[in-house]
């Protein structure tokens, strides 16, 4: 779906930083009425009424969270605004505005920053976000996406990590561990490009993989379908470090333990079958690996009835004491411990260093 | 003031991505009733009530911004914060959370960062802000600090750039031209200490232009001032790339012309001083310097009166109609035409390339 065409290029200092900026975000008009002031002065100026804000930030570093090799521009620009919107949501709120610095080396050229923006301008305008500022400047070396997003939420209605209690049930909208899959088919297929450039690889049968890897989405739709379900879940993250990560997070802050069941995990058949050809167990892929942007909530067993059947939800487990410990109930009904093995960027760092 | 001791070594991956962040924001309590979340979810809660939010971010860039060699990492700590807030204080408001994201290679040290958020800690602490969030990551090399500043104000309260008019005032809080002479200093310095590393510099008489480089302040006292005074600026932006690209900004913006008057331009005796051992023009320097923090705006004639004798203000020239162009008027009366030569990263960089 993304054109990525770099015909022409135009060193970054032919037009200075503020020419830069001007020229990468002239296409972003502002969406909301509580946007007062975007880009262009020394601050944007945002009312945020009688609502929380909700605000995060994420950086995302060349050669430690994407690799430009398989990435392409336009998809980094998306995914660089996706996994920070996720934040969000995690939060049962709404995201709105968003604001984008870039450090990149003289290597880039104007028209690859370009790409870029247009993958961010096209997130922004599917998630309905306004781009309200920034900042480019030159590295070094490498390429250095820090992004901050800006969400609203009635102050009743924001969902933290450390609600949760025991016989709470554990409940995932969506399935995981396709996109660390789909990251797996691309370094396979990044050292066969290298032995032979000239290999025409069929990635037809791992085209939803790849598409969870190079272009996420988040699930903007979670929070409003729980509105209209009534249903205010109990604590709530989003799945970017694999489920073992974020349901320890959540067992953690909310002082309880869990009891998750192999057997309810949600996985696409795509999954199985590339674990197979892999020979990875799917489960582990599944605990551990990462970048769903899905989000592991929990709820009352009294509220079971409103998601009972509802394809965006599966219930994978429940909450216990905090003494009864962090377990997987196997499908052999075996208990194992939950460890985080997060797919985090300083974790990946050290395994490679 | 600092002290910068080094004598413990623990590698980054020690702690991983969730301990470093624990560990090194464990100090950081929220010292404002609006801040309802801080560290620790996927997102900050912050209740901003019934006032305009102010939102701004900027990203320093090791090589490119600051060089270890003479910059210790406390004083980059709070450098960095500082920066933002001027961005606030620069819109006639009160900055009140940041957000600090670092990406940092495995040549730092835990003991190296905590340096550096020492002085984030101490400039938050200084400057009445809550630490809200970030993000801490590796990078392949080099040190990447990426900050957002908050702020609050009343709405009619805050000043664009764009409101200046013909015949408003120019007016320049504090002195400018130093922190940029510091840097200088410290260059010459730098260059001494490769030649003979045991020659011991007498920095004695350098002491003012060293803190505003390596230690400025913004002015958080100025929007103070002007509420006390009953004034509202017209238009108003912080000097950061030198007064020259400043005061273009503001015209540019409010379509007005300038006459800025060189001798109005307030300087240190220490900054005149060494110019003269640099054989450079001081009011080039002022002109083109940067990095000073202070606050440039504008205010109607009709104001003169508050601020007149105020040690705080000096008033540097006037607005004019923007098809009088945009001038410096020299000791000599002749009308010099103003160039943004500010002294920017990505100007900085094409220069050196």
């Amino acid at each position: 779906m993304f054109d990525n065409s770099e015909e022409t290029r135009t060193g970054l200092s032919e037009l200075g930083e503020f020419g830069l900026i001007d020229h990468l975000t002239r296409h972003f008009a502002p969406k909301h009425s509580s946007t007062i002031k975007a880009i262009g002065d020394d601050a944007a100026v945002v009312d945020f009424s009688n609502k929380h804000t909700l605000i995060s930030t994420d950086m995302l570093v060349e050669g430690v969270h994407f690799d430009l090799a398989y990435m392409p521009l336009k998809h980094l620009g998306y995914k660089s605004v996706i996994v920070n919107l996720s934040d969000i949501y995690a939060m049962n709120a709404k995201a709105t505005h968003i604001t984008v610095s870039i450090a990149a080396s003289n290597r880039f050229t104007v028209e690859a920053l370009e790409e870029l923006y247009a993958g961010i301008k096209l997130a922004a305008d599917v998630y309905n976000i306004d781009v309200i500022g920034g900042d480019t400047t030159s590295s070094t070396s490498g390429l250095f996406i820090s992004i901050s997003v800006f969400g609203e939420a009635e102050k009743e209605a924001v969902v933290y990590r450390d609600g949760a209690q025991s016989n709470d049930l554990v409940v995932l909208s969506g399935d995981i561990g396709a996109a660390y899959m789909g990251l797996q088919i691309l370094e396979r297929e990044k050292q066969v490009f290298k032995a032979n450039p000239n290999a025409q690889p069929d990635l037809e049968p791992y085209t939803y993989l790849i598409e969870r890897q190079l272009k996420p989405e988040a699930r903007k739709d979670v929070p409003k379908l729980l509105k209209e379900l009534d249903l205010k879940p109990t604590s709530m993250i989003d799945v970017s470090d694999g489920l073992s990560s974020e349901i320890i997070h959540l067992c953690k802050n909310s002082k309880t333990g869990v009891k998750l069941y192999e057997e309810k995990i949600p996985l696409d058949p795509a999954v199985i079958s590339v674990c197979e050809e892999f020979e990875l167990d799917s489960t582990t892929i599944a605990l551990s690996g990462g970048e769903d942007y899905e989000l592991l909530f929990t709820i009352s067993q009294s509220d079971y009835d409103k998601i009972k059947g509802n394809p965006n939800f599966t219930v994978i487990g429940h909450m216990t004491e905090e003494h009864e410990g962090m377990h997987l109930i196997t499908r052999a009904n075996q208990a194992v411990e939950l460890i985080a093995r997060g797919w985090n960027s300083m974790d990946k760092e050290s395994e490679e260093a």
